[in-house]
C-alpha cells in the first residue's frame, strides 16, 4: 500500500513521484504516522547508517500524529502533509541546532564564533516546510561545512551510493556535499532531502544517485538559520524524486507559485555550450547525454551548439582564490585559530586557501563576477535554457578518493566544475536523471540565468517526460 | 505661461509640482522645445555657473523637437514627455561618458581602471528616463566620485545654495554629493535631478535646498553605467520638486507601478527614534521638526517616541572603516597609485581609509551589517515608517567648510549621520521640506525598511499635504 522510493526503482527508472507518494494522505487511505514509520524503518537499516547524524523519531511521530488528528477532525491539511523530510545538518531545527557535519560546533568553542551558541528555532527554510506539513525525520550527514562535492566525512563516515551498489560491485560515493541526504532519499528513508548548493552540493549527489536536484535562484529562498559556506553563492534547496516534487517543495521554500507554463520543451531553443562543460566526459556519460539530446529533440526542442569561451573564463576567475574560500575563511577563522586540528584536513586545506586575501582583491573578484554574469546573460539571450552534463563522471569509487588526497582534490574539482559555474552565474539549474534503465546514474543539467526558474522548471517537466522509459 | 520652479517659490513653499509643469505638454499648450528653452536660459545664468559640467544643448533641442513632432503627428507621448532632466556626472549619457566630477577620468589613465574607457551608451537609469520622454539638458557637478555630503568640488567649483541666498547674506552650501543637481533644480535649470545616494547624497541637498529627495530601496533601480562608490550602498534615484513627481520619476526608474494607497497618514503609526538621530539639532531644525510633528499628528498620524539604541550601534559598526571606503578604494586603487595628486585631497583622505583592509574584516562587517538590519527591522515592526530630521543642521556656510579641513570633516559627518543609517539599513527614505514659508530649508525624513517603498510614498504624499502652508 505504501509507495516508497528505493534503489531498485531508481535503477529501473520507475521510482514513484512525490505527489503519488503523498496522495493517499488527504484521501485518508494512509496515515502520516504509517508513512513515517515506513521511512523510519528504512532509516534504521544498516544501509542508512551513514545517512543520519541524528533522528528526530519522537518529535516526528508527534508531528505525524498531530497531522493525522487534524485530518480526523475534518480539518484541511497543508499542501505537503506527511512529507517525510530529512534536513542537511547545516539547517537548524527547533531544539536541535545544526552542527555542520563537524565536531567543532559542539558548544565547547562556541564563544569563538559569530554563530550564536544557543539557537532554538527552525531555520527559515525548515520552518516553511514544517508549516506546510513536512514531518522532520532527522539531520542528514554531509561534507563538513558543505565544503566539497565528494561528500566525504571523516567524523561521521562517508555515505555510499545505494543505487550504484545494485549495478556494480565497487563501493562508490553518493556525491556531496549533501551526501547523507542523497543516500537517505535513494534508500527511501525520506521523501525529500533539504540541503544547500554552493557549487553543486544538491545537483552532484542528485546526478550520481539518479535523483532530481533543483538549485533555485539564490535570492528566492531564505537562508537564516543555515550555517553559511559562501553568502554570495549558498542556495537553500532540495533533492526530490521527481520534477513535480521539486516544484511543490520549491513553492513552499520560496513562498510563491511556479508558473509551470512559462516554457514548454516543444518549440524551445536550448543552448548546448561546447566549451569546458563537455570536456573529459566518461564514455557512459557521453552516451547518456547523446541519447538524451536525441530524445529532447524528438520532443520538439531545438538544441543548438554554442561556442561559449565565457565558461572557461568563468572558471579562471577563481584561479587565485575562490569566493567560497574567502567567505568561509572569514566565518571560520577565529575557530580555526584554536581548533584547526578538529576539522577534516581536506576541508581545512580548502578553507585556508581563503586566508590572507585583501578586501581589494576580494572586491575585484566580486566585480569581475558581475561583469561575467552580464556577459554570459548576453551570450545566452534568445535561449530558453542551456544543457550540460551535471558532472562529467559516473559516481567515482570511494576507496581511492578516501585514501589519496590527490585523487580527492582532482575528483572534487571535476565534480564541481559544471555545477559551480551556475552558482557563479547566480543562475538556476536542475539535474535530471538521463541514463537508460539499469545503467549507472547520469545527470542532465538544464540551467539558466537568475530569476528564470519558472521557465526552467516548465522545461524540466517536459524533459523528464521525454527522458522517461529511456532506452526502452 | 511656463511654470518653473525657482528659489523664491521654494522659499515661500509655493513651488509648482512636476505634474503641473508637465501638464501643458500633452495638451498642446506648450511645446517641449519652449519648456526646454526656459530651462536652458536658467542654466545659462551666472547663478548656475557651478551647477553644470557640460550642457547637452544641441541634443536636448533635438530631443525636444522630436517629441513635439511626435505630438504634431497625433502620436501619444510617453509619460514624462518634456521633463527637463539633469544628470549627475556619475551616469553615462550616450556620447558623453561620466567623469565623476573628477579630472582623472579624462582618458589619459583609463587603461589603469576596470572602468571601460569608451562607454557610448546611456546608463540604465538614464535610458529609462530618456525612453519615458525626459529631455537631457546636461551633466551636473557633484562631489568628486560622490564621496562626501558637503558637495564641494575643487576642480569645478562648489555649487552654492540658491534658496538660502534669498534668506541670509552668508553664502551656504547646497549640500551633496548631488550638489549641482540641487542647485540646478532649485534654480529651475531642470525639473528633476537624477543622482545617487550612498549615504544621503540625494536627501542631504534636498533637505538643505527645500526639495524632495527620495532614495528608493537599492535593488529597485539599475546602476549599470553609473560610476560606483559603494556597490553595497549606492542607489540610483532623484531629486524632484514634489512627492508626486518623485513617484512618477521612480515609476520610470524602477519600471514598476507604485501603489499610492499602500499606506495613508491618517491612522498610521510612526516611530520617532530618540537615539542619535535627534542629537545636536540646530534650534531652527528642532523647531521645524516639532512643528511638523504637530501637523502630522493633527492629520491623524500616531507618532510614538522609540528608544532605539540600535541606531548608535549601527553608526559604530563602521568605526574602523566604512563599507563605502573599502569598496571605493578597491575600485580606485590602481588609479590612485599613479594619479593620487589629481584627486580632491579630501576625497583622497576618505578613499585611503579603505586601504589595507582584509577580506576577513570586510566580510565580518558585511555580516554584522546584515544582523543589524534584521534587528532594526524587528525593532521597527509594527510601525508604518520612522521619522527623523534628514540632517541636524541648516545649510552650513560655505567659507569655513572650504578653508578648514576639520570643519569639513566634522560637518560632513554631521550631514551624513542620519541619512547614511538608512543606506546601512538597506532601507528606503524620503526627505520632505518641513520649514515654514520664508524660513531656512529643513528636511523631514520618513524612512522604512527595504521594499517598503510604496507605503513610504503613500505616507509622504499625505505628509506633504499636511505640511503645506506650514506656519500660515
Amino acid at each position: 500500500m505504501v509507495l516508497q522510493i528505493n534503489p531498485q526503482s531508481i535503477a529501473s527508472r520507475s521510482a514513484p513521484g512525490l505527489a503519488r507518494m503523498l496522495e493517499p494522505i488527504p484521501q485518508g487511505r494512509l496515515s502520516c504516522r504509517d508513512l513515517l514509520e515506513h521511512h523510519l524503518a528504512r532509516a534504521a537499516s544498516p544501509d542508512a547508517a551513514q545517512a543520519h547524524l541524528r533522528l528526530f523519531t519522537a518529535s516526528a511521530r508527534a508531528q505525524a500524529d498531530a497531522l493525522d488528528a487534524q485530518r480526523g477532525r475534518g480539518q484541511a491539511l497543508p499542501p505537503l502533509a506527511g512529507l517525510v523530510l530529512g534536513v542537511k545538518d547545516l539547517f537548524d531545527v527547533a531544539g536541535q541546532p545544526a552542527t555542520g557535519g563537524s565536531v567543532v560546533l559542539d558548544g565547547r568553542s562556541s564563544a569563538l564564533s559569530g554563530w550564536p551558541a544557543a539557537r532554538t528555532a527552525d531555520a527559515g527554510a525548515v520552518a516553511r516546510l514544517r508549516a506546510a506539513g513536512a514531518v522532520l525525520i532527522g539531520h542528514h550527514n554531509c561534507t563538513e561545512f558543505a565544503f566539497s562535492g565528494v561528500g566525504q566525512n571523516p567524523h561521521h563516515g562517508t555515505p555510499t551510493n545505494p543505487v550504484t551498489a545494485l549495478l556494480d560491485a565497487t563501493p562508490r560515493i553518493a556525491g556531496g556535499s549533501t551526501s547523507g541526504g542523497a543516500q537517505a532519499l535513494a534508500l527511501g528513508a525520506c521523501m525529500t532531502a533539504l540541503g544547500s548548493d554552493t557549487g553543486g552540493s544538491i545537483r552532484i549527489p542528485a546526478a550520481l544517485c539518479g535523483l532530481v536536484g533543483y538549485k533555485s535562484t539564490q535570492s528566492l529562498v531564505p537562508r537564516d538559520g543555515c550555517i553559511p559556506l559562501s553568502d554570495t553563492l549558498d542556495t537553500a534547496c532540495a533533492m526530490t524524486p521527481d520534477v513535480d516534487g521539486a516544484i511543490r517543495v520549491h513553492e513552499v521554500l520560496a513562498a510563491r507559485r511556479v508558473d509551470r507554463t512559462a516554457a514548454r520543451l516543444a518549440g524551445s531553443r536550448l543552448a548546448l555550450p561546447q566549451d569546458l562543460m563537455l570536456d573529459g566526459l566518461e564514455a557512459p556519460v557521453a552516451r547518456a547525454l547523446e541519447s538524451a539530446l536525441t530524445r529532447l529533440s524528438a520532443a520538439g526542442a531545438r538544441i543548438e551548439s554554442l561556442r561559449c569561451p565565457l565558461l572557461p573564463d568563468g572558471a579562471a576567475l577563481q584561479g587565485a582564490f575562490s569566493l567560497a574560500a574567502v567567505e568561509a575563511h572569514a566565518w571560520h577563522r577565529h575557530r580555526l585559530a584554536h581548533d584547526a586540528a578538529r576539522y577534516d584536513p581536506r576541508v581545512l586545506t580548502r578553507l585556508l586557501r581563503g586566508a590572507g586575501v585583501s578586501a581589494d582583491d576580494y572586491l575585484d573578484l566580486c566585480r569581475a563576477r558581475r561583469a561575467w554574469i552580464d556577459a554570459l546573460q548576453s551570450a545566452l539571450s534568445g535561449f530558453d535554457a542551456a544543457l550540460s552534463p551535471t558532472v562529467p563522471l559516473l559516481a567515482p569509487p570511494s576507496a581511492p578518493l578516501l585514501s589519496d588526497d590527490d585523487v580527492f582534490h582532482r575528483t572534487n574539482a571535476a565534480l564541481l566544475r559544471n555545477p559551480s559555474l551556475v552558482n557563479l552565474f547566480d543562475g538556476c539549474a536542475i539535474s535530471l536523471p538521463c541514463q537508460a534503465p539499469g545503467e549507472m546514474p547520469v545527470g542532465l543539467m538544464l540551467w539558466a540565468g537568475a530569476g528564470r526558474d519558472d521557465a526552467l522548471l516548465g522545461l524540466a517537466l517536459d524533459a523528464e517526460a521525454a527522458l522517461a522509459g529511456h532506452g526502452g
